[in-house]
């Protein structure tokens, strides 16, 4: 690396993104000084991301409209549904499936003992908060990651939402489809069996 | 991704970097979005870079001296030996050998013309100013990549230079030290025996 202040910080930057090593922020950096064009589409557009994009104030999803998102503004979408995500980019998931058209609430997280975040850092409050004002909500999806913060935090909004008189469901976790028995892991497989559906 | 213009704007200025593909793009993307601390870092090292880094006026490496660059300053090293190199990144390769003490001057890139790169579009002017200037160098080191490109710079390099009755080098290829001979290729062998140094 040379030994320019200003590139060491360019290269220390770019190596806190997720994924990218020492020497991919070094490389990165180069790029950046030979095409001062990059550096300028960089630099706008994250302030423009910055100025623009914020929570929105019901689901708590990523938007740039003024109040509420796309989805919490759409009048034809059912809003006795709530689907509840870890985060903004699983909505797009859940949306592309083509299976749901209700509601979303984004927690930012799961349940992580051991990282510290316990219930108090997510959305949590305001999920509450959002379920008892109309009381118009009557199923909760639980969309979280089959894993180990995923349950935890599964087995927590479980007893916190039935208590309310909600009806609680998580999506079902099983085979992929497409795939081949032979190659799925014995958890994912005991899972399936456990979740068989009566035909 | 979520369907919001800024967003999307960010993910494409990522996705513009050298190795980022969409997915990693938009993971990084996201991942901006949650930590705004990123975005910041990120902002004002592309600002330090652009309003402090420069090139070189003599051997055209990048600096963020006044003019001329810590290898050129230093009076310590060699004035009659010039290394050339494609990037201003091999000058710190070339320095941690430990085995190179002059001077170096950058092309920024090599004569290739696939690419539509001929020796104008290069520092050769440059290269050739320098050298006529007051006429202390008397060898000329190509340390130029051994690929095509690389090949081409140095055979047009070496005819421009040595009409000028400098004495033209290039660094040797061969083998690499504490490799096997048995994983080496063809190519690479070939040019070791070739270039069979006498003891």
């Amino acid at each position: 690396m040379l030994r320019i202040g200003a590139l060491e910080r360019l290269v220390h930057q770019l190596n806190r993104l997720p994924g990218i090593g020492p020497k991919t922020a070094q490389r990165l950096a180069y790029q950046i000084l030979r095409e001062p064009d990059l550096s300028t589409g960089l630099q706008e557009a994250l302030i423009a991301v910055r100025e623009s994009v914020h929570l929105c104030t019901q689901c708590f999803s990523y938007t740039d409209e003024p109040a509420m998102c796309r989805y919490c503004a759409d009048h034809s979408r059912r809003d006795d549904l709530l689907c509840i995500v870890e985060e903004p980019s699983d909505i797009v998931r859940v949306e592309s499936s083509g299976a749901f058209r209700g509601r979303y609430h984004v927690l930012h997280g799961a349940i992580s003992p051991l990282d510290n975040i316990g219930p108090d850092d997510l959305k949590i409050r305001e999920l509450l908060e959002r379920i008892e004002a109309p009381a118009k909500v009557t199923e909760v999806i639980l969309a979280l990651d089959p894993d180990l913060e995923g349950d935890t935090t599964v087995l927590y909004l479980a007893k916190v939402l039935s208590a309310r008189g909600l009806k609680v469901t998580r999506i079902a976790s099983g085979v992929p489809l497409g795939s081949d028995i032979d190659y799925v892991d014995d958890r994912t497989l005991g899972r399936a069996l456990e979740n068989r559906v009566e035909l």
